[in-house]
């Protein structure tokens, strides 16, 4: 199987795209630019979810549902937000269809015309802020900490399973607070959770940024994000956390009385990520058998797969291995059994590899005799024979060591793929030669970075927030800087 | 607070919205018949989900995701499908807006019309079975167990709160079978999973049964449901469990070889239960006080109220609540402790009561020198003196006789609401001045069944699966009946 796999050195979207098909995580749809999201890949996503979700109430957040449509004359209400958004969005014009007169199939029937269209959701803050409004009157309304889950629609033209849909699942999280303190507080502390997030469980290490004007959300004061590289040496934007200021709170006039009883504005902050995590998790792990995934994100994290000759034989290696499985899985390891009968260890093992199964253990008749198994690592590919003695501790032990042998794989590549540019060509070298994430001096200026991204495909994916200054002039205008950015090519 | 609750004498349906809206459950949203599920409300929603979720885990099924919008066309495929939704679904018909020449906001970009339109899902069973296709081809590939969660709309002209929304969530089961037995089998396994969710966890007591010709799920061969009594005499439809037959595995040309190498159209059912349990939990316990909520399902299943006169005292007190939180926690009991200063225990008390908390434990400075808490049952409203030693285990003892007599109570109210009627004016007479359940006579046929919702506003809610053959005669025609079938007036 793994054969029908394109390289990465081939070609690398393509290799991404079958990735994703053939470990049976998504598949396009009959709908344009939507995905469907398979059994498999589901699985990767709610513990993805699980995990976030922990995480948001840890830091006090609960979570609510709000309309899934959004009301024309919303969107017009914060200026820089219609520019984000009315271009790509889908329209919900009528609440009827008919049958055509011809008898030829559904047509709209044109009397259910609604007075005014919906949108549907490309983001929530236009209907949150609409009902926050009866929701804040005083400071001890205040602060108020709120998550949804949800799908969003955002008319994408060029789409890419899991990295850009039409629709999406997300998770985004609208506070709302009395000071501004509290607010940037609120938006730098969410960026944390994901950063943690993307370390500890995706294995994917990232940096911590804050965003240029131009490449703000549509309606906040400051966009913070976490960039991830990717094995391609493309950045990928894996989460965003906005402080909105009193942008929404005065579209939507969301007022509230201070402790010293003077009416003000709310402030506000919003946060997400979404099933682009996915495309992610995907790029910056896996090779060219398939999928690598990281154990504490594994549906599955240890494959049991029998070695026989008769049904004899299987009847007896089963029985040791469900002793193993339960072993395991007293130590809240998920384990799969393959026993079946319809397939040869040989095509197991390439489909194990191919959807990132982190261990593997074989077992055969000369095993069962010795009281071993053959432990393979999904990671470095490697083969043992472990004793069965305690087997459940060495595999939790394994496990750890996966999870961080592959963030360390990847902290490496980051580290190794980010370089320092001093002019426009050395910018455009490393970009053409190897990606990466390039440190430079910028002018500070929408204009200049607008021109470097025309010369060199690059934007500016951050200005890191552990950021040293650093006095230099801009590599593309030769104007003094007082820090260097992130340039990198992106998805 | 309580005060503010509608009686349910005086108004049962104002009783039903105050306490969905008091009770910060829901509120309606700017978005007609959409509702805002506030962060209180979800939290139960979440708790059921959770449950679910694992029972459907446990009978083997997996989740997946599907897109919200469904191309027109495929609602033309399956004939009695249409039917049911092409009246009362979101049209998508255009994917931009632009800036309206008069500079007066938004309008719809004519430029960016669909060539075809999109319907947003009322139910996913097309978009589902388009998909299948492509998954099936063997009998290996078979039985295919899936699960979505996910937001539907479906134009309702008359909304409730929970009860009937134009978007609502749910948990939508479809899946493919190499034979009918198999599909037969699964549709009634399902229904048995959400009867034992219902009583076993909502605490509300219902009647499986099979719908009429008449009340089939649009595209269903049968339709099974559990059907629940609300408080005021009218029953209510809990969840569906459809047998598809072949329909759309014809509509959609899904086939797959069978062992004996022949070709031949999957089997199907479908499968769903939405946030209208939430009325339903809401009606079947809650009284003019407020809501009572099962504590399988409460967020929060005990709340701690201190009584002190001064901060010291409150310092004290807290020392000794926190212990006592953390022993109950500890039984894995969800516990709050509500010290805030800005309220005085007589309104927590009636606050708590209002949110249906099931126990409230109240710490005075006498408490702490007899080494005692006031306990005090939402359910019964009685309340106790318990020593504090062991308290962990006697609230978690508590907390189960809470779950049980609330459901005996529920029990109890469906039984003593459970008639026969031999004649149209017992029928009428029964529902006109107690409703409730009511067993009669019907000969079988559509006609009559319409003829006696004309006249009595009752439907039949089912014939339900447990019932003995009992040869009688037609209330309305006296034509012959093998069986009485439960007819109800219903939300």
């Amino acid at each position: 199987m793994a054969k029908e796999i394109t390289s990465r050195k081939d070609n690398y979207s393509e290799w991404y795209n079958d990735i994703v098909v053939k470990a049976d995580l998504a598949e396009t749809s009959a709908v344009r630019g939507c995905m469907v999201i398979k059994p498999y890949g589901f699985a990767i996503w709610e513990k993805m979810q699980q995990q976030l979700d922990k995480m948001f109430k840890e830091t006090g957040h609960v979570n609510a549902y709000f309309p899934l449509f959004i009301p024309k004359s919303f969107f017009s209400k914060e200026a820089a937000h219609i520019e984000g958004f009315a271009k790509e969005c889908a329209v919900v014009t009528h609440y009827r269809l008919k049958n055509s007169p011809d008898g030829k199939g559904l047509i709209v029937d044109e009397d259910a015309k609604l007075e005014e269209e919906y949108i549907v959701r490309p983001t929530s803050e236009t209907i949150i802020w609409n009902t926050y409004r009866n929701w804040i009157q005083s400071y001890r309304d205040l602060p108020l900490l709120i998550n949804q889950w949800a799908n969003v629609v955002r008319w994408e033209m060029r789409t890419r399973l899991f990295l850009r849909t039409t629709e999406f699942l997300w998770q985004e999280g609208h506070t709302a607070h009395a000071t501004q303190e509290e607010a940037v507080e609120e938006t730098i502390k969410m960026l944390g959770v994901y950063a943690e997030f993307a370390e500890k469980f995706m294995a994917v290490p990232v940096i911590k940024g804050v965003k240029t004007a131009n490449e703000r959300f549509a309606g906040a004061i400051d966009t913070y994000c976490i960039e991830a590289l990717m094995q391609d040496g493309k950045a990928l934007q894996a989460g965003t956390s906005h402080f909105l200021g009193q942008n929404f709170a005065k579209a939507f006039d969301v007022k509230f009385t201070t402790k010293e009883g003077v009416q003000d504005f709310v402030w506000a902050t919003s946060w997400g990520v979404s099933t682009r995590l996915m495309g992610a998790l995907v790029m910056a792990h896996s090779d060219d058998e398939g999928l690598v995934l990281p154990p504490m994100l594994a549906p599955i994290q240890v494959v049991i797969v029998p070695i026989y000759k008769s049904l004899e034989q299987l009847d007896t290696i089963s029985q040791y291995a469900l002793k193993i499985k339960k072993a395991l899985e007293s130590k809240g390891i998920s384990v799969k059994f393959d026993n079946r009968d319809t397939h040869k260890p040989g095509w197991k093992f390439a489909e194990y590899e191919l959807k990132g199964v982190p261990v593997r253990i074989a077992i055969g008749p000369r095993d069962m005799e010795n009281n071993t198994v053959e432990v393979a690592r999904r990671d470095t590919k490697e083969k043992s024979i472990y004793q069965a003695v305690d087997l459940e501790l060495k595999i939790e032990h394994l496990l750890n060591q996966i999870q961080d042998n592959i963030y360390k794989k990847a902290l490496d590549f980051k580290d190794s793929s980010t370089y320092q540019a001093d002019t426009m060509d050395e910018l455009v070298r490393i970009l053409d030669d190897k990606g990466g994430f390039v440190y430079a001096h910028w002018d500070g200026t929408t204009e200049t970075e607008l021109a470097i991204k025309e010369k060199t495909k690059a934007t500016i994916r951050c200005i890191p927030l552990n950021n040293h200054p650093e006095t230099g002039k801009c590599v593309l205008t030769g104007n003094p800087s007082a820090q260097r950015v992130i340039f990198a090519r992106a998805y």
